[in-house]
C-alpha cells in the first residue's frame, strides 16, 4: 500500500467540518479510488474550543493557518477560511512554498492573486485545485481545463451565485420585493447580514473571471467586469419578463469577440424554454458554447457544504492520484494579457421599462429617440401605473415596457440619455439585457 | 519541449475525420494545454481510396487495424472502428499488449469486453479512455470517475440515445406516429436503416453499464438490463402524458437499493417541470443523484462528429498530460460483482392506458383487481375511441388512462394478469413507468 495522503484543512466552518465527516465516511471508498488512503492530520481554526459537532482532538492543532501551511506533517493544505487577503492569502502562499499541494474553496483569493499563485504552484511543482471556487458542487473546473481542452470555447455564461437565484425564484413564485426575498433568504441562512457582495454582482464577477482565464487561456482579470446587481429588480419586471416569454437571472456571461473578451454581470432575461430559465432557488448552472463540442451546461448545488466539500475531495482525490496540471489548465508565462471588449459596444436585446408622462406626444417622442438611435423595437406594452394593461383614461403616468430587436449598448444608452432630456419620462428608466441561453 | 504524442487512428469516419480536423485546427492551442504536441502518425480504415475531405497521405496507412495497434510509431491508439468484437475488440487488445494508451468511443465492445479490456490496461499501465462512448461530448465518464470521487452515488439517469430523444420529441411537437417520426430521424441521419438497436433501448443499455460500473465500482453488466424500447408508444401516449404534467422520454436508470442495484431502460414519465424533460432533439443527459454533491445534471450534444471528437480529444489530452487512472475508477481487481436488484421488486408510479370494452361493470371490475393488489390510484381519465374526453354515449371501447400511487412492479403485473383474463379489454395494456427526475 502507498503512504497516506495527509491532509491540513484550515478553516473549520460548516465546509470543513463536513469535508472531515465525508473524508471519514468514504474512508475506505476513497483508499480504492486513490490507490492510497487519506487521512487529516492537522487541523487550523481560530477557536478551538467550539463545539462543531465533530471531534479534532486527535488532530494536531495549528491556531496559525500559516504554521499549519509548512508544518512537516500535512502533504495537501485545505484552505477554507476565506477572505481575498490576510490569512488566507498568507497560508497559500506558505503552503505553495514549502512544497504543499493546496486545495481551495476560495474564489475572492483567486480572483485578486490566482496568477500569482498558480505561477508560485508551478514553481514548486504543486498543485493549486480549486473546484470548489466556481458553482459548488458542479464539476466545472475540470470540465473546463480537462474534458473540453480540445475546444476553443466561444462563451461561457452562468448563474453562480445562489443568494441571486434564490431572491429572484422567490420574487417570481410568490410575487414580493425584492427586500422582502432578501429577508427571507437571511432568515435562511442563504444571505449574509451584509448581503451586498453576493445581491450586486460581486461573487458571480470573481467566479465568472476564473471561469474567463480557464476558457480562454487570458490572464484573470476581475478588475474589468462590468457589474450589476439584482437589487434594482422590481415585481413588474419580473411579471413582465414571464408576460414577454423570459425569466431573469443574475448572469455572469464571459464572450470572445473581434475586439476583446466581454466579461460581465447583470441581471438577464432568458427565454423560459431555455436551460437556465429552469434553474431556480440556490441551484447554479454553467452553460459553455465551444467550437467542437457545441453547447454543454451543468447545473448543481451552487453552495451547501456537503456539495462544497464534494468538489474539495474531488480535488484532493486528483492528488492522491498524482494528477497534476497547470492550476489555470495552461503555464502562466503562455497566458496572454486580458483584453477587454468595451461594455457600450455590448450587442444584443434589451428589455426597458419606462414611467412615462401621460402627455400628448410622450410615446411618439420616446419611439422617435429610438428610431434616430437606430434601435427598432420588438415589443411595445403600455401599462396604467398599476400595472395593468390600460383599458381606460389613466392616472398622470403610465408605464412603458419596450423590447428591442439586436442593437448596440451604446445605442440604447444613447436614446436614453436623449429621452430623460425630452423630460417625459419620470425617475430612472430600467434596463435589463436580453440573452438567448 | 517534451515530444510530440503520436496518434493512430483507427477509422475514419464521421468521428475520426471530425478528430483529425480538429487536431489540425487546434493544433497551437493543443501544444499549449498538452505541453507538447499531439501528431496523428498513423490510420487505418477499411478502403484507402474514399474521399474524405481530409487528406491522409501523409500519414503511415494500415489496412488492418490491428497492425497499427502495435506499429512503432505511435503512442496512442483511437479506435472508432465500432462493433463489439472483430477487429475493433482484436485491435484494441493488441494495442494494450504493446504498451499503447487506448481511446475509444466503442460502447458496445466496452459494455461486452470492458473489464476484460480494463484489466489489460492496468497490467500494462496504461490508459484506456472512453469518454465519447457515454452521452457524446459530456463530460460525464471524467465526472463520475474524478470529480465525483468522493461521493456515494445512489441513482444515476440519463437521455442516453439522441435516436430516440429525436422521435420522441417529434412526436410530441409534430403530432406524429412513431412510424412517421422513425422514417423523419432516417432521412436526416440521426437513426440507421436498421434502427433496431437505437429504438430498442440496446444502445442505452450499453451505456448504462458502463455508468453503473463506475458509479457502484461494480463489474460491467450489460446481460442483465431491463429493457424496453420505443416502438409501443403512441400517439395517445405522448398526448396523455402531457395532459398528466409528464414528458415520456427514453431513460437509462441505475439505482441502488438495499437488494442490488437496478438496471432499466424503458420509456418514462418525467415531470414535465424537471431537468430531463427539457431535454430535446438529439441531446443527450445525464442526472446523478450522489450523497454528498446532491444532484448534478449535465447535458449537450450525445452525438455527432464534432462533438464526440471533442471527448475523444479531452481523452487524449489527458494521456498527454500523464494523468493515468484505473479505466474503471478502481482496479478491476477491486470490483464487486454485480448484484442484480430484481425488476419486479422494482417501486414507482406508473401509467397504464387500457383499451376497455364499453359493458357494465367493466370499469368496475378493473379498479377492484387495482385495488385487491393493493395499488391505490392517483388520477383515472377516461376517453372514447378517438382519445377524446368523453361527451356523450360512446362506441364499443373507451380508452381508460390510470396514474398509480408509489407501487410495486410485481402489483402491477399481477393486476395486468388479472385484468386480462377477466375479459373486459381489448388488446395489450400499456404501461409506462414514472420517474421524479
Amino acid at each position: 500500500m502507498t503512504d497516506a495522503l495527509r491532509l491540513g484543512v484550515a478553516g473549520l466552518g460548516t465546509v470543513g467540518c463536513a469535508l472531515i465527516q465525508l473524508l471519514a465516511r468514504q474512508n475506505t471508498l476513497l483508499e480504492g479510488r486513490c490507490g492510497r488512503p487519506l487521512s487529516v492530520t492537522a487541523v487550523s481554526a481560530r477557536t478551538r474550543g467550539r463545539d462543531r459537532g465533530i471531534s479534532v482532538d486527535h488532530l494536531d492543532w495549528h491556531d496559525d493557518p500559516v504554521a499549519l501551511a509548512s508544518a512537516d506533517n500535512i502533504d495537501v493544505f485545505v484552505e477554507l477560511i476565506g477572505g481575498d487577503s490576510g490569512p488566507a492569502d498568507l497560508a497559500v502562499r506558505a503552503a505553495l512554498k514549502s512544497g504543499k499541494h493546496v486545495v481551495t474553496a476560495n474564489k475572492a483569493l483567486l480572483a485578486k492573486h490566482g496568477g500569482a499563485l498558480a505561477r508560485l504552484a508551478e514553481e514548486n511543482s504543486v498543485s493549486l485545485n480549486f473546484e470548489a471556487a466556481v458553482a459548488g458542487g458542479i464539476p466545472i473546473i475540470k470540465a473546463m481545463r480537462e474534458s473540453l481542452a480540445g475546444n476553443q470555447v466561444q462563451r461561457i455564461s452562468g448563474i453562480l451565485n445562489g443568494t441571486c437565484n434564490y431572491i429572484l425564484t422567490r420574487m417570481e413564485d410568490d410575487n414580493l420585493s425584492f427586500a422582502e426575498c432578501l429577508d427571507q433568504a437571511q432568515q435562511l441562512g442563504y444571505a449574509e447580514a451584509d448581503p451586498t457582495f453576493d445581491v450586486e454582482g460581486f461573487d458571480t464577477a470573481h467566479k465568472l473571471a476564473l471561469l474567463t482565464s480557464l476558457a480562454f487561456g487570458t490572464q484573470i482579470n476581475s478588475a474589468q467586469i462590468y457589474v450589476e446587481g439584482i437589487s434594482s429588480i422590481t415585481p413588474q419586471d419580473i411579471q413582465a419578463a414571464s408576460e414577454l416569454g423570459y425569466r431573469i437571472k443574475l448572469l455572469g456571461v464571459a464572450q470572445k469577440l473581434a475586439t476583446g473578451i466581454e466579461q460581465r454581470v447583470h441581471p438577464t432575461m432568458v427565454p423560459l424554454e431555455g436551460h437556465l430559465a429552469q434553474i431556480s432557488d440556490v441551484t447554479n448552472a454553467v452553460s459553455i458554447d465551444a467550437d467542437a463540442v457545441g453547447n454543454v451546461t451543468m447545473s448543481g448545488p451552487g453552495a451547501g457544504g456537503d456539495a462544497t466539500a464534494s468538489a474539495v475531495l474531488g480535488d484532493i482525490v486528483d492528488i492522491a492520484r498524482g494528477i497534476m496540471l497547470p492550476p489555470l489548465g495552461i503555464s502562466v508565462a503562455d497566458q496572454t494579457p486580458y483584453v477587454k471588449a468595451r461594455m457600450r459596444a455590448h450587442e444584443g436585446g434589451y428589455y426597458i421599462r419606462l414611467t412615462v408622462s401621460d402627455r400628448l406626444g410622450a410615446f411618439a417622442s420616446i419611439a422617435g429617440r429610438m428610431a434616430e438611435a437606430g434601435i427598432s423595437l420588438a415589443s411595445i406594452v403600455q401599462k396604467n401605473r398599476e400595472g395593468q394593461p390600460e383599458v381606460s383614461n389613466g392616472p398622470e403616468t403610465k408605464t412603458v415596457l419596450l423590447i428591442t430587436h439586436q442593437t448596440s449598448e451604446s445605442a440604447i444608452r444613447e436614446a436614453l440619455v436623449h429621452i430623460r432630456a425630452d423630460g417625459h419620462i419620470v425617475g430612472d428608466p430600467q434596463l435589463i439585457r436580453l440573452e438567448k441561453a
